[in-house]
C-alpha cells in the first residue's frame, strides 16, 4: 500500500478520536461469528447470535406498524389508488391517508428533492401531532425532517463548535453519538454524572458543579444534551426535574438539547414523557426566554422502524439570522427521504377513533408496549439476580444498564490482554453465548465501577434462554476470576 | 431575543463560510413568491414559477419508472406478496425481485437498521451491476451505501480534511456541494479552472498549474475531485483525458474523487461515460496503484429518484485501517435509508431481457433520455441564439451553463444594489418570467465572465414558452442595459 497516499497519520485527528461504541469491536467480533460457515457456528454456540447490542427492534422480529406500511407503499406507487383491485389490499384510512399526503407533496412526486427542511404539509401534520401531545402551539416552520435523530444532532454539533475550547454538557452514561459527533466537530464532552444510586437521577448540583469545573480550565459550555428517556439508562425524568433543567440552561444562558426519541417507550405507570418545551411552555418561557432542540425518530418507539431513516427536530428560541445558518446546513444535503418524512408525520398523527385501522393499529401498538414492558422486568430482575450485578428498572426507552461489580482477577486479567475489564466480561459472554451486548465504557460511568448496555428487544419466547444462558455464563465467570 | 444564547459571532465560523447556491437566494425569493395568494402570483408572472434551477426531474413532472416504484411497493409491505390480488396489480419480475430483495435483508426487515455499509446482498447486486458495467470486478465490501451522494462526498471530506492547509483540487465551476463541504470541514479548495471554450476540457497542464500554486503557498493538497459527466457544465470527458487525470493523481498521490452521478445522463452519440475504476484498471492501475472513490446516486440518471436518497460511494485504494476509519464514520449514523439501498440495487440491475417489465422499462428509459436530449438542443440552440449568449452543448448530466456578456451599465447597476452582475440578472429574470436559475457565481467562474446553470428539466410542452419569455425577457434587458 506505499504508494497509496492517505494513512492514519496523515487523515483528520478528529475522526481517529471519534468512538461510537454501539457498532464497536464486540459487534463487529459477532458479525465476523455470523459470516462463519454454518457448521462452525453451530459447533461454537451450539445456538445463534443474539443482538442486544442496538435499539433495532425489527431486526429481531417486530413487526411494523401494518397501517404505516400500507401508506408508505401507496405513496411508492401511487399509480395503485387508481385501481379497484387496491380497495381488496389496503384499509380505506390508508388509502385515504395516503391520497391526502400525495395531495400534500408538490406535484405528487415522493421522489423529487423536497424543501430543506421537508414537505410544508407533513411538517403541518407533525406540528399539529406535537400540539395535541403538549397543548401548547407548535409551528412548522420550526421543524427540521432528517434522516433519523443522528443527522439532526451532528447539524446542531456543528452549529455550535467552533473549538477543543468549545463544550457541550452530556450525561455520564451517555449514547456515544454525542460523544462521537463532538469529537468529530472537534469539541470537548463535558461529562456530567447520572446518580445510579438514585435510579440514574439527573442532579442539579452536579450539572452546576460541572458546568463550574469546565468554565475555570476555559471551556466555553454551549449546549446541555439531555436524554429523556435515558439511553442507555432507562430513566424517565420527573416534571420537577425537567423544571430544573429548564432554569439552568435558561440561567447559564446554555442551548438545552433534548433527546426525546423515546418519547413512547414508557413502561412504568408512575411515569410519563413530558416534552421539555411544554415543560418550558408551562413555566411561562416563550420563544425569546429558551433556545431548545428537540429531536425525535421514527427509528425509536413503539413502531420502531430504523431502516426508515426518519426523524425531526423542532427548533424554538433561535433567532432568525440563527435560523437561516440552520436551513443552510440542512440545504446542503438538499434534504432528507421523503418516505422517512411520510413516516415521521405519520407517528406523529396514528389512526384516529373511527377510523377504520383505528382497532388493529391499537392492537398492535399496545401488543408491542406491553411485551416491552414484561421483557424489561423479565430482564431486569434476571440481572439483579446474579451475583454482583445491579440494575435499576427501566422505566422508558429499550435498555437496561446493569452494574456489575467484577472481581479484581478479572479485572487483573482484562488489563493483561489490554482491554477495558467491562469489555471483556462482554466479549466472554459473546463468545460462551451468543449475545451481544454493549460494554458499559462505550457510555462513559463512574471511573472504576462497569456496566454493560443490554436492550430489552429480544422477542418474548427468546428471553428465557437468554437470561438461562446468561445466568449460567456469569455464575462460570464469577467462579473463574473469584477473588 | 437578547437572553438566547447563539449570536452569529458566536457559531461556528465555517457555517458562516459555507454557502451554498442551488438553494441560495434566487430560490428563496422563488419560494416566498410561490406562497403569496395565487391571485398575486397571476397578476405578478400571468404564469408559474419554473424551476430550472436544481436537478429535481419529477418536480417537473418526469414520472418515475413503474418497475423500481413496484419493488418499493412491495417491500414496504411485505404482506403484500402473500396475498392473491397482488399478482393483478403487480408485474411478474416486480414481485419476483421484491421476494428476492426480502430475502437478502435479515430477518425480512425493511425497517431494521443494516449494516453501516448497506445491506450484503444488495450490495453484492451492485457490485455485480458495477462489473457489468466496466468489464473489471468490483468488491461489494467496496460499497458503501449513502442516504444520496452528498453524506458520500461529506464523508470523504471529513477523512481528508485537517485544517486550512489541506487542499482539494476542485473544478471551477463546480457543483457548490464540494465548496460547502470544504468549508464546512474548514479546509481549503483549489480551484483548477475547466476550459470554456474548449467545451469546458479539462486541461492536465492547469491542473499541473493550480497544484503547484497551491504548494508554494503551503497549502497541502490531498485529493482531486471530477464531476463527470459535468456540473454545471455538461461536458463528458473523453477517455484519454480520463487515463492522464488517473496518471496525475498516481504521480502526485491525490486521492481521486470521481463524482459520476450522471452516469447514465448521456445524450450525445460521440461521447460514452467510462469510469474512473473501468479506466484506471484498463491501464492495469490496481488497488495498491491508485485511492479512488466514485460516488454514486439515485437522484440522477433517467430514474430521477431524488426524494429517495438513496447512493453509494465505491472506496478502492485505500488500507485496511483507512477503510476502517471510512467504516466508523459510516457507522456513526448507522445506516443509510433502506428504501434508497433498495433503489440503488435496482437502478444498478434493471430489468433485463425475457423479464415481463423489460419491454415497457426501457420504453420508459428510452422516452426519458430522448426527451432530454431533445431539450438539451432546444434549450442549447435558444441560448445561443441571444444575444451576447454562447453555450457550449450539454453532452451529459442534466444543465446548460450559459456565457453572459453583460453590458458594463447591468454590471454597475448590479454594484449599486450590492449584488453579483449574473444573481442580478438572475433574478430580474426570475421576477419578469417566474424561471429560476442559479447564478455562475454559485458555481465559480473565471473572474470577469458571467453565466447561470439552467436544468434541461421542464417537460417539453414547457420548452417553448420557456424560451420566449427567456428571449423577450433577454432583448429587454439588454435593450434596458446597453452600453
Amino acid at each position: 500500500m506505499a504508494s497509496t497516499p492517505l494513512t492514519l497519520d496523515t487523515i483528520n485527528p478528529k475522526v481517529l478520536e471519534c468512538e461510537y461504541a454501539v457498532r464497536g469491536e464486540i459487534v463487529i467480533l459477532a458479525q465476523k461469528i455470523s459470516h462463519l460457515p454454518l457448521i462452525i457456528i453451530i459447533i461454537m454456540l451450539c445456538s445463534q447470535i443474539l443482538y442486544c447490542n442496538i435499539g433495532n427492534p425489527q431486526s429481531l422480529g417486530q413487526q411494523p406498524i401494518t397501517f404505516f406500511r400500507e401508506v408508505l407503499a401507496l405513496c411508492d406507487h401511487p399509480a395503485l389508488l387508481e385501481k379497484a383491485e387496491t380497495r381488496g389490499l389496503f384499509s380505506a384510512d390508508s388509502i385515504e391517508r395516503a391520497s391526502e399526503i400525495l395531495h400534500q407533496i408538490p406535484g405528487r412526486a415522493t421522489g423529487a428533492y423536497s424543501h430543506s427542511q421537508g414537505i410544508k404539509g407533513l411538517r403541518d401534520k407533525i406540528a399539529a401531532g406535537i400540539e395535541a401531545r403538549d397543548g401548547y402551539p407548535a409551528d412548522p416552520n420550526d421543524i427540521f425532517l432528517t434522516d433519523g435523530a443522528s443527522p439532526a444532532v451532528h447539524t446542531m454539533m456543528q452549529l455550535l463548535i467552533r473549538s477543543k475550547n468549545d463544550g457541550i454538557l452530556c450525561p455520564i452514561p451517555q449514547y456515544p453519538l454525542y460523544s462521537a459527533s463532538i469529537a468529530l466537530h472537534g469539541g470537548t464532552l463535558v461529562p456530567y454524572y447520572l446518580n445510579e444510586a438514585a435510579g440514574w437521577g439527573l442532579e442539579i448540583a452536579e450539572l452546576k458543579n460541572q458546568l463550574e469545573t469546565a468554565k475555570s480550565k476555559g471551556i466555553n459550555v454551549r449546549a446541555l444534551v439531555v436524554i429523556n428517556p435515558g439511553n442507555p439508562t432507562g430513566q424517565v425524568l420527573a416534571e420537577n426535574n425537567q423544571k430544573q433543567i429548564v432554569d439552568f440552561c435558561k440561567d447559564e444562558g446554555l442551548v438545552l438539547l433534548a433527546d426525546e426519541v423515546y418519547q413512547e417507550n414508557i413502561y412504568v405507570p408512575d411515569k410519563q414523557f413530558q416534552s421539555f418545551k411544554k415543560v418550558a411552555r408551562s413555566m411561562g418561557y416563550g420563544e425569546k426566554d429558551i433556545s431548545l432542540v428537540s429531536f425525535q425518530s421514527v427509528s425509536k418507539g413503539y413502531y420502531g422502524e430504523c431502516g426508515k431513516r426518519g426523524g425531526y427536530m423542532e427548533v424554538t428560541g433561535f433567532s432568525p439570522e440563527i435560523r437561516e445558518q440552520i436551513y443552510k446546513l440542512a440545504s446542503v444535503n438538499l434534504c432528507s427521504n421523503i418516505s422517512g418524512q411520510i413516516l415521521a408525520s405519520l407517528v406523529m398523527n396514528p389512526p384516529k377513533v373511527g377510523d377504520e385501522s383505528y382497532e388493529s393499529y391499537l392492537a398492535e401498538k399496545h401488543a408491542i408496549l406491553s411485551s416491552l414492558a414484561r421483557r424489561a422486568k423479565q430482564l431486569e430482575d434476571a440481572f439483579n439476580s446474579l451475583k454482583g450485578v445491579t440494575c435499576n428498572r427501566a422505566e422508558g426507552a429499550m435498555y437496561l444498564f446493569p452494574n456489575i461489580d467484577l472481581p479484581k482477577r478479572a479485572i487483573e486479567a482484562a488489563k493483561a490482554v489490554n482491554t477495558a475489564p467491562d469489555a471483556f466480561y462482554a466479549r466472554r459472554l459473546l463468545n460462551a453465548t451468543g449475545i451481544v451486548v454493549v460494554p458499559g465504557s462505550g457510555f462513559g460511568q463512574v471511573p472504576g465501577t462497569w456496566h454493560f448496555r443490554c436492550t430489552i428487544l429480544p422477542q418474548e419466547d427468546k428471553i428465557p434462554a437468554i437470561v438461562s444462558r446468561l445466568t449460567k455464563f456469569h455464575k462460570g465467570f464469577m467462579d473463574e476470576f473469584c477473588d
